[in-house]
């Protein structure tokens, strides 16, 4: 699947905004100027020398020098990816390189730094080409389903599959891997054990890095395999490379749980009287053992707003102050029947389904946002339930003063039997800057004892927090860990380590 | 609560042999010598220095010269620990430092060396005093519950809290922990993490290092705060400081998850028609989602030697070439009702109870097997489902090979999605040696594909197999960061890396 440049995927299933949804918002936050992107300028020349170029050439991976290409993987998709890519200010890796499960190790060996690349999405500027000479490591070829166990229920899976490459060979088979993050129509296997994703059926399947059983890992000076059966053999290497970033080696294979292919999917929703009560209903739901595959729950601006864009009146009437709660079930027959609960609430028949047909549609109603002149960005966090209230009030406060008048929209997505995501979606005027209100929100985070993320990882844009996140030693520990397996500092620089 | 000499726990909960049972087993394997433990004879003088004693009572923390309290912290208590035990040939360490938690980063940073002492239950000779010169950290003063949330269903301990103090504690609120491994009287909260334990009910209530939300671990350069609340915030420093053995810190301060306290236990026991038939069956179960709490499956030979110890004729001849299974379910009477399945088999009635009355029993037994003049020794590993049954042939075979005449018994005890865990005792007669034996079986798993530890740990005993495990690369990794957390080499030397 190919993504539009400065955009999101296939622009033709862009549904645009209505008139008055954009008047409605630019009432209430203000909007800067409407417009499309940019054209793409010139592209400065490659910046590898011909003994780079040689060297890569010869490890028989293909080797792109094309505009195209490079301009193809030059940013993720953050909204500040997006400007700078709508703007045309932004750099290129100096070549794209596509190697061969057996070539990724040579090419690390050539000591040229590169970017491991899988379906561009990162929105914490996980795939910027930093470095004096960089280029983009593309794992598209590296597209098998190499094995599968219905003994074990596992799958060894190549890293450039994306979510639906991957899922398409798992259903023929009658398996599924489970994880549907809102990227996964783009992203990829790698990207999701390198970034610890988060799937929206995660509460229910597990969180990405609880779905990996092994990996191998190249790197510079070798390769590494990890994980495996259970083990009390020290420390989890396994668990060092999961959320390594491409900083720490290359990920070529990853063995994931499977699950057989669900029989049922059901998709319930309520009308829940508040958000502390709503949170007190999942807390117990999940806390009891009886876990539903997907879990959300909307604040009440995400649900007033987004009832906005697509309820009837009557329905936005009844919701006022109230909060939009989604289960989803997947299974058997028989396990979906033994663990479906019945929330307290005003149920919204229909919702449930609404929500699963539209789950992947966000970056595309961006899109439009952006092009009406709007500031569109989210963040996400995780926090114990008994900090959820706390984190929920100071981040809002944090990005309301930063902003000024802007609309914040939370909803809890991800259930732990000690804690829960935050998933906050912000719009406002799109001239207003962002950086100023994610610093706040990142404080807020960290005041309240919250995680700096919970499932977009850290790249670049989170590398200054890391420090606070995990203490001057634990950045001591990554950096001697880097110092082994990437000495010369080719593995994606700039990323994850302070 | 104290531990004997030479031998586990309190004496007095020893039952004995029968002679039948005597002349029964040394029929089968032979014997060696009948003997009990020789008392301690001297003990050489502490080699602390004057200004190493007077750094360590400068840290306000209790030091024992006392010759008792350095023997009962000489070595842990595997078969090897326990001959070397009984025949006086065994170091002990030159003190006994018992600090506050406030005091124990003042003791790594004296620059002795220390080896980090909970219950001693060691059987990976995890806590021998290696080194010049070595004092036992006993972290028997850390004892608090420190905090309990009902809320977040966490509670924070310390490590040097046994097992039946933590529960007690925990009891008194509502609240278990749910790990119960065989070592449970004596082992600590601490050990638990450090080795990375699995109890009797982890299928259910989880591993350890799966109960353990966050660590405060203190190192001779500083202290460390891994863990929180569900993050992709890089790689997991919790899971790389889970299972760090002392050689990467002492850790002060465990955060676990808690579950309420079990209102209906059920044991249920069948004989199933084999081996093969028991592993699918458990598999299937596992695989359905629908976990119990113990789930222990036993070989022929394990099933026809533990009826031999304890079941009338008639029982033993039904069992005759069948394997014992046992369920138990643990949970509020709605969860037990929702989950409890019945198995393919003869059900046993009593027997699920019976087990569970003497789960903690087996190193008493050991004991009396050990002046009886028999070898008793227990290894486990964990494998994929589908390798299990090579897995457990190649390892009896290797022993089998070792030995000569032994009996080799097996069940599996722990399930996972895509694994389960195989836990050997071996009996054989006291004149045989153990080491070539366990050389043996180690090579038969890395031969089959399993790991070296499902949840004994590395210890001295499997660190020449820490390699092989992990790889040259992961060797490399792991000394890494011990060199950054320990740079005098003062954690714990000679212990799990290489």
């Amino acid at each position: 699947m190919t993504m539009v440049h400065a955009g999101w995927g296939d622009p033709s299933r862009r549904k645009g905004l209505p008139e008055p949804v954009v008047g409605w918002l630019a009432h209430k936050v203000g909007r800067g100027a409407a417009g499309e992107p940019a054209p793409v300028a010139s592209v400065p020349p490659s910046r590898l020398t011909d003994a780079q170029l040689a060297a890569l050439r010869g490890t028989g991976a293909e080797v792109d020098l094309s505009d195209e290409a490079r301009v193809a993987r030059a940013a993720g998709r953050s909204y500040l990816d997006l400007l700078a890519l709508r703007s045309g200010t932004f750099d290129v890796p100096d070549a794209v390189v596509r190697p061969t499960a057996d070539q990724v190790g040579a090419v690390l060996r050539t000591g040229v730094t590169v970017v491991p690349f899988g379906g561009g999405t990162s929105v914490v500027g996980g795939v910027a080409p930093l470095g004096e000479t960089v280029v983009a490591l593309d794992l598209s070829r590296l597209d098998r389903l190499v094995s599968l166990s219905e003994e074990d229920r596992t799958a060894v899976l190549e890293p450039g599959l994306t979510g639906p490459a991957a899922e398409a060979l798992l259903n023929a088979r009658g398996w599924t891997l489970g994880h549907f993050p809102q990227s996964f129509e783009h992203a990829t296997i790698g990207g999701f054990a390198a970034t610890r994703s988060a799937g929206q059926a995660s509460t229910g399947y597990g969180r990405f890095d609880a779905l990996v059983v092994a990996m191998t890992v190249e790197t510079p000076v070798g390769r590494i395999d990890v994980g495996g059966s259970p083990t009390a053999a020290g420390p989890s290497l396994l668990q060092l490379f999961l959320g390594s970033e491409g900083a720490l080696g290359v990920i070529t294979s990853v063995t994931v749980r499977i699950k057989p292919l669900p029989e049922v999917k059901r998709y319930d929703a309520w009308l829940v009287s508040s958000w502390e009560e709503g949170i007190r209903q999942l807390r117990e739901l999940e806390q009891s053992g009886v876990v539903p595959e997907v879990a959300r729950l909307s604040d009440e601006d995400e649900t007033a707003t987004s009832l906005r864009l697509s309820a009837p009146r009557a329905v936005r009437a009844l919701a006022r102050g109230r909060c939009l709660l989604i289960l989803g079930w997947e299974g058997s027959a028989a396990s979906v029947k033994r663990r479906r609960t019945r929330m307290k609430g005003i149920p919204l028949p229909g919702a449930g389904d609404r929500w699963e047909h539209g789950r992947y549609d966000g970056p595309y109603l961006r899109d439009d946002l952006m092009d009406a002149g709007f500031l569109v960005e989210t963040l996400e966090t995780s926090a114990s339930w008994s900090r959820l209230l706390d984190v929920h009030s100071a981040v809002r406060a944090a990005l309301a003063a930063a902003l000024g008048d802007c609309i914040v929209m939370c909803h809890v997505s991800h259930l732990y039997p000690h804690a829960a995501s935050l998933y906050f979606t912000v719009l406002a005027s799109g001239n207003k800057p962002w950086q100023p209100a994610k610093d706040a929100a990142c404080q807020a985070l960290l005041a309240t004892g919250a995680t700096i993320t919970h499932h977009h990882a850290v790249g670049t844009d989170h590398r200054p927090w890391m420090r606070a996140e995990v203490g001057d030693l634990g950045v001591e520990v990554l950096r001697a860990v880097k110092q082994v397996v990437d000495p010369s500092g080719v593995l994606n620089p700039g990323k994850l380590i302070p």
